[in-house]
Parts: structure tokens; C-alpha cells; sequence
């Protein structure tokens, strides 16, 4: 892992790398680095869209560290001509309304493929910089990554995920226990109702907790940041 | 209403009422009260529960003032004939392992049909106390008292409520239209998962979110409280 960058500012060290050729930030608080979260963005962003520095300034704030690459096929890296095919099936099925779902699942299916080892990679690099137990936090396509790379990595001790489509992902949820609190839109306009429940359902977590809040798919409350933020803490602890 | 005791500790100001018949108490902040939240507790407890004293406790140092009454047939208050046929049918299906759910939908039916105008009654002298936007909080026995409540009365202005059956409640929620945060038991034994998500669902409020937690009836994690407290510094502002 090669730091390419390092600012400073407001209590908060931010530091770009590159592991291979995957980039990623490493936010942790001026005062030492307090638990790590792995950050997952969702489709179409990347590491610095505004969710991941605004969750970033949340958790350093609160004294954990936070890390972030980007995905395959997103933020600085190129697209191959399979991304290109798949995003050209997504925004055509959203011209015309036809449901999205399907693209979605399978196109971050093979997008998780390729991220797992990757953020595995990273993790083993990012625990030389913070030690200690490690959190997850990712929703949409931050949800279709973090759940093979949970069920795959047993350093990841809780997570907050949500807003995803369970069909790819139930087995997998199944062979996960570690807390997790899970995000769902009521009036998701793309995710049915019933399947946002059956992937809250699948996990073997004896400590989950749904959050459902009444809108559609990009309403997500912005106090779910704070409770997720309050989840780490209570799972990870904070120095 | 007639204060019979004022006790202070703590920057919290305890005092017990009558209004009527009806026992209460009024705990409100040594530095001033800030907006009320009427506190509904569950069957078989009452005014001072620890359940109720330790939410008066949370409310009061976020600047809430918090009030409750001993429903019919409870605490201070006589049981009539009719109360303790229906505890002891209740009584019977939890040694014989039969649904409850019948007996405690018509049995907390009837205390809210008596206790809904007192209710409004006090909220008639607290007001005078305690001026400004009121919220409720009652999971259980106070949430079968709570809809009815609210669907009757415009002060309230925000509600935290769960862990009810759906069929005596559903038609009065879909009357709500004020914020609601809903808590039910994911592995409930008592309340089958579906009717829970049919009375959040039933809540006609564009804000309302449901926090479902792995566990029984009994085990509601102690941090929904918390959440409660906030969901009213959103909605009700605190001085």
C-alpha cells in the first residue's frame, strides 16, 4: 500500500493510497487512529462522493478510522467493456421503467467477485495502520459487496448494510452471525417490500435490527448516518 | 388536578397528582419544563414502573418534561369485576401455552375506551403546566391506549409506539398522520411477525420508521429508548 497524498484539517487526517491499482482514502481522527469501518460506496460513486466523506467525518468525529476504495469498474478506475454493457442495461431499464432489479443483481454479483479480494488485500495492509476489530458499512451496491466480503472475512465484527435485493444474497446472509443493522426504504420504488424483509430475515445474527423508514429509494433518512455511527460504537467501541 | 407530593433530585422535579380518581406523575426538569411526552405503561405495571421512571429519567435530562397515569384497573387504582376476569383468562392461556393475543386485544380495547378520556383530561391540566407540542410513548398496553389517543387528539404531535396486535388498532392508524417510530420484536412469541408489520404499515404518516430487533417479546434492547428520545428532540425540539 503506497500513500499517495495527506491532509489535515478539523481533527481529521485524510490520506489517499493505492494498493496495486486500486485507490482508496484512510480517514483517521489527529489524535490516533481509533477502530477501522470499511466503507463501501454505491453504484455509480466512488470513494469520495460526498456519502463517504460525509460517513468519514461522522465516524472520525467519533473516533474510529474510516477506509474506502473504489469499486471495480468505478471512481478512478477504467471500465471494461462488461461495465460498459451493464450500466448500458441499467440506465436502459430505467428510461423505460422496466425493473432494474435483475441488471442490478447480477452486474454487483460480478462486481462483488472482483471487490472481495481486493478489500481483503487492503484490510491486511490497513490493519499494519489500525489494528483492532473492524466494521463494514455499505448500502445498495455497498450491501451486494459487503455481504460476500462479511461471509468471507472473519476480522469484520459488525456491519450496517441495507437497500438491496435479496435473491444473490440470502445464502450468504445465512452464514453471517456478527451484528449487523440493516437499512430498507417501505415505499422502495425498485426493492419489493417482501424481499428487503427476506434479506433482513436471512442473517443468523443474534443481534440485528431493521431500520424501515416510510419513503422511496434515495428518501433514506439522514439520521440513519448517526445510528449507524452509534451501532460501530456499540459493537466496536471507540478509545 | 391536585399535586399530593413534589420531591427533587438530580435536576429532575417529581410530582404526584390525582385528577379524579385517576393517580399521576409529572417529572419535569429543575431548570425548567421543556415539551411533554405522555408516557402510556404496559399491562399489568403502572405509574412508577422502572420502565416508567427510567424514560421519565431519559426525557428529563434531553429537557423533556414526561407525565403518566395508573390506567383503569392498574396501580393505585381498583380492579373491577371485569378486570380480573379478563387478567385471569390472560393468566390461563400464558400457564397453557394458548394465543393471548385475543384475550389482550379485547381486554386493552376496553381499558382505552376508559382511558382515552382521561387521558385527555389531564392533558387538559398539564397543559397548564407544561404548555406547547406533546408526544406519546407507549409500547405494549400503551400503544393499544396510544392510537386511540392519538387518532382522537391533535396535540400530540409525534409518537413512539409498538408491540401490538394489528387488528383492533389498524383501522384508527390509518387516521395517523404524525411521525411515528414503531418497535417490534422480530422473533416475538406472542405477536406474529406479520400482523406487527401490518400496524406499521397501516400508520398513515409520510415520517414513520420501524426498528425490528432480533428477539423475543420481553428482550426490546434497551437502546430503543434512546432512540425514542431522539425520534421526540426531532419532532417536538427541545428548549
Amino acid at each position: 500500500m503506497y500513500f499517495t497524498s495527506e491532509t489535515s484539517a478539523d481533527g481529521l487526517v485524510e490520506r489517499e493510497f493505492t494498493l496495486g491499482d486500486v485507490p482508496g482514502v484512510l480517514w483517521t481522527p489527529s489524535a490516533g487512529p481509533g477502530p477501522l469501518v470499511l466503507l463501501g460506496h454505491g453504484g455509480g460513486n466512488h470513494k469520495k462522493h460526498p456519502a463517504m466523506t460525509g460517513r468519514a467525518g461522522l465516524l472520525v468525529a467519533a473516533g474510529f478510522s474510516a477506509a474506502v476504495l473504489d469499486a471495480p469498474g468505478h471512481g478512478d478506475r477504467p471500465r471494461s467493456a462488461e461495465d460498459d454493457r451493464e450500466v448500458a442495461l441499467m440506465q436502459e431499464a430505467m428510461a423505460t421503467g422496466e425493473p432494474v432489479g435483475p441488471i442490478v443483481e447480477r452486474y454487483n454479483g460480478d462486481l462483488a467477485a472482483r471487490a472481495v479480494p481486493e478489500w481483503q488485500a487492503a484490510l491486511d495492509a490497513l490493519q499494519d495502520e489500525v489494528p483492532g476489530p473492524v466494521g463494514y458499512w455499505g448500502i445498495n451496491m455497498g450491501t451486494a459487496i459487503g455481504v460476500p466480503l462479511i461471509a468471507a472475512e472473519p476480522r469484520i465484527k459488525a456491519a450496517a448494510l441495507g437497500q438491496f435485493w435479496p435473491s444473490t444474497l440470502v445464502d450468504l446472509a445465512k452464514q453471517i452471525t456478527i451484528p449487523i443493522e440493516f437499512a430498507m426504504q417501505w415505499d422502495d420504488e425498485h426493492i419489493p417490500r417482501e424481499g428487503a424483509l427476506a434479506l433482513f430475515d436471512a442473517f443468523a445474527s443474534p443481534e440485528k435490527t431493521l431500520h424501515a423508514n416510510a419513503g422511496k429509494h434515495k428518501q433514506l433518512p439522514r439520521f440513519e448516518a448517526a445510528s449507524a455511527v452509534r451501532f460501530f460504537s456499540r459493537h466496536l467501541g471507540t478509545p
